[in-house]
């Protein structure tokens, strides 16, 4: 029976790799590449594709996205540099700085702790968290995880490390969000209102 | 404010290219490949969007997807050289081939006529199509573009030229489909009915 060329089917394949994509969705991207796409456009889309994994560094100290060792945010002097704010993602950090109201920094932690997909505290950055802390620089951590249960479970297995730092207040975010809503998606005002209602996560 | 690295924003940029992708999507694509796809698997991504660049080629008689110079079908002397079905995509080929029922053989327009867009005839391969029908080995024309304005735009001009061939049957892929359906999204049922029911076009 007549098939594609092996090129193609590769393509499919690749591109079914990605989240949410099935083989239709990939077919469909495969040939608007192969018909539509410019050789330039391809051409950028190898470059692009190649620097982001090559290039792209994690900041030495919060875990989010930088081109040098600190990220901006790190770098930024005119931060509050007393106030960490514990995120999931990288992205989760962007829809923060959207709102332009929060001043202190950040920490990565790369996910959440996920018992059925076998993701531990180990496979995070908390012990990174836990160093930052015991500097002693830091006056409040703000656990802005996901109202999921992982975030929840998360938020609740940081707390319990920092009970061993009195002077440290810790706070969560508000619940403004519906309970299963990712960060990311958000609305600006719901973030708003979830940051200013945050409270002593006891 | 904070922004992502540039090497994020450019990858994000390249996947907002691809057929209905927007900006959230293309991000959660871009950050799939940042964070968890393998280095591996990014190499084989960038290898296999480089060769369906560099190394798909058209068929010179049909325009379908070929490794050589002439499509597998086009090189089956086992199939009916006499039969020409007109499809609008390459991937219109698989589908109709996947049916197992067919043995003509094909041309592929690469799209169909739509002056909304600005695609003229001129922009289709509809000459060589006229040129395969000149050589006189043709006995039977069958118009398979989609069941769309477009499509039956498209269907309708090319009859319009085969009246200079009064020894060459031309003929309609049947209405099994919903108007206004793409035939690559159709099931293999309404197609064998359509095929089955194809009639006289005049």
């Amino acid at each position: 029976m007549f098939k594609y060329p092996q090129s193609i089917l590769n393509l499919i394949d690749s591109f079914a790799l990605l989240p949410g994509v099935g083989k239709k969705t990939a077919e469909r991207y495969a040939f608007y590449v192969l018909n539509e796409m410019k050789q330039e456009e391809v051409e950028e889309f190898v470059k692009n594709l190649e620097s982001v994994k090559n290039d792209v560094r994690h900041c030495s100290v919060c875990g989010n996205l930088a081109e040098d060792d600190l990220c901006p945010i790190c770098q930024d002097t005119s931060r509050d540099h007393s106030i960490v704010m514990v995120v999931e993602q990288e992205r989760d950090v962007l829809s923060m700085e959207k709102l332009d109201e929060y001043k202190g920094l950040y920490h990565v932690l790369n996910g959440a702790i996920t018992f059925s997909k076998g993701i531990s505290p180990q496979d995070l950055n908390i012990d990174s968290l836990i160093e930052r802390v015991k500097k002693g620089d830091i006056k409040e951590v703000i656990l802005a995880t996901n109202a999921t249960l992982e975030g929840e479970t998360t938020a609740r297995y940081i707390k319990e490390l920092l009970v061993n730092f009195p002077d440290v207040r810790v706070s969560r975010i508000a619940y403004g969000l519906p309970v299963g809503q990712d960060l990311i998606y958000a609305d600006q005002m719901t973030l708003l209102k979830a940051l200013e209602g945050r409270r002593e996560y006891k």
